[in-house]
């Protein structure tokens, strides 16, 4: 990386630094592939953002002008405790502040959870296309992954209850509720009764990400004397705020400490700080957007309908859209829709994989998905 | 975590989680105290902010207007591979966009590199009283620190390419050109030797983060041939954008590649890349701030000056000030000036904690300090 004048050069070319015994075993993949990634690939812009699990409703107004008004201050590093925001997520949730710890997006918080406590050797339980960043992070660690397929599109509780219980090495545990892709969710009531039958070695991850926009009783009270369950919430999904990478833990204050220790202490920008205190401030637009969601996740029933195809029950801000047929021809009809102009994601594995994942979009973003629906069915099945 | 009614209650309290052997043994620190947890422990607000090495200066007028055009596309996630920040700074240094990675802070991009080469049984050589996340980094992935201590107030090159040599456990090497906390600079020709003369089996960490300050002739030019040293950037200083956490590396596409295996893809938010493009495109107010922060660094002088101390050369943003003592009263006097509302901060070890670093603050920020100054002096010798 250095010129230097005085150094012979030579024709043998530089060996590989060494990395470490788990970075030499790591593929090259990415989890996910951004829709700008997409675009430039393409030559020209979405339409519409259905597949990035966003929500276009947007931000509050007023985060918007707290970001304008604090824009200025973007030279001072953000503070490295999020005092506030934790205070005001504390009184929010009805714990102490040392119960919540602010991070940059819950996907960093999840790596942080994976990194206390997955090393070489240690099994991972999760469900079988379930979220693939976790999974990036478990591999990353060097752990291995056991994986429980879906049950009639729900994570399988007693199937992954059953393979903690049964293998010593299993000491995590990922469960999203609701889920994502299928947008299905458990009771309050079953997360619980899961959380106890899984043996004293293992933490549960409990990704709650879309719980603003989950039924009342989908999400199980906080006990925050509990250290073996992980509660992970964030301010991309309902708030609007994906861009700015703000997500929070409630656990219990020893396993925060924990966090601590191997955190980035100044990872959470000032702005996503700023932003996400007026977020959660502005309960009407919470509110709104929660209703928007409702309405969309109506409205993508009835496109589907239309055509013959089911929309699967969902408490998040997505829908999954059985296409009818396998997971080849839901590529065909994805793609199809993609040369649309419309941004979707699908499910990775069988049998979820028969299904679209589509977002709640705006009324213009599904009048668009109305208009292609049709043509892109019609391609899909030309090309099958 | 959860509250179970059918779960039966129990006296007994439950138990620890199983961490890692690497988190077991790590202790409860942190790398920096910000500024806001101080003032929340003094009960008001400092008058300036002179000791978190930050640009008081502020942003680019074209990146406040940027940020304020951008706040209400922050629900979309931002571009995974930062590709429009990543093509402006290949063009800027002359290397090819693989050669580029954009990050969340050098301090997140730190935390990768240490975790790509660092792993229990590896040392990393570093000079006593150098960067203190770098040292968390290193710790928190069960590496062991070797470090040489300051020669003249600058890192030993030679020290610490002996320390290198030597031991062949070591795999890493830490180099802040120019330096922090003591603001001294090596000439590119010299950093370039130093990196020549460190053994295959080494990376060099070379933490750029004061450059755009330094003397032409600071850094040498970028070899994206070499896979052994990794140059690291940020928008944190010169540019003021440290609240928004975005800096880069540039290095050898093979280890980018890398970092893409472990990274956080979606960590870098949507705003941090809009504004890192509008400063890198403005040369003018880059200008500026290296010119408002050279007369600060001469004003700082010459406040030092009037009170018979010496301001050490600087190539960064902050002057390291001798306070004509040892340690202990070096930080009384940070004390005595931290009471009258000036936030600053000191290296940690002999003999550099002689000295105070103090950042170039504007002409009211270093008023404050012309008239602190005395009466802390006098109260420090008075407590001595």
């Amino acid at each position: 990386m250095l010129v230097d004048p005085c150094r012979p050069t030579t024709a043998e070319p530089m060996r590989e630094p060494p990395y470490t015994a788990v970075v030499r075993e790591l593929p090259a993949t990415v989890p996910f592939v951004g829709p700008e990634t997409r675009e430039r690939a393409r030559g020209r812009p979405f339409r519409a953002r259905l597949g990035a699990n966003e929500s276009v409703f947007g931000p509050s107004p007023a985060v918007v002008a707290a970001l304008a008004e604090a824009a200025g201050e973007s030279w001072r590093y953000g503070d490295p405790e999020s005092f506030e925001l934790r205070a005001d997520l504390a009184r929010a949730h009805g714990v102490a502040p040392e119960n919540v710890l602010v991070g940059e997006g819950v996907d960093a918080l999840l790596g942080y959870a994976v990194r206390l406590f997955v090393e070489p050797g240690v099994r991972v339980a999760t469900s079988l296309g379930a979220y693939p960043t976790f999974n990036f992070h478990v591999h990353g660690y060097g752990g291995e992954l056991v994986t429980v397929p879906y049950r009639d599109d729900r994570e399988d509780l007693d199937g992954l209850a059953e393979v903690a219980r049964r293998d010593p090495a299993v000491r995590v545990v990922y469960l999203a509720n609701p889920d994502n892709p299928m947008g299905s969710w458990w009771s309050a009531a079953a997360v619980a009764r899961f959380a106890a039958a899984l043996p004293e070695r293992c933490t549960l991850c409990l990704d709650e990400a879309y719980h603003e926009f989950a039924p009342a009783g989908t999400s199980p009270a906080f006990d925050v004397d509990d250290p073996r369950v992980l509660r992970f919430r964030t301010f991309s999904k309902a708030y609007g705020l994906a861009g700015l990478r703000v997500g929070y833990l409630v656990a219990e204050a020893g396993v925060v400490a924990n966090f601590h220790k191997i955190r980035n202490h100044f990872g959470v920008n000032r702005l996503a700080q700023v932003a996400a205190r007026a977020a959660l401030a502005d309960r009407d637009h919470l509110a709104h957007v929660v209703d928007r969601v409702a309405g969309a996740r109506d409205r993508i029933g009835k496109i589907a309908a239309a055509h013959d195809l089911v929309a699967l029950p969902s408490a998040t801000n997505f829908v999954a859209v059985d296409a009818g047929g396998d997971g080849a021809f839901a590529r065909r009809l994805l793609e199809a829709l993609v040369e649309r102009d419309l941004f979707l994601r699908m499910p990775a594995v069988a049998p979820l994989d028969r299904c679209l994942r589509i977002g709640a979009g705006t009324d213009a973003d599904l009048d668009l998905l109305a208009a292609a629906l049709p043509e892109a069915l019609a391609a899909a099945r030309a090309a099958g």
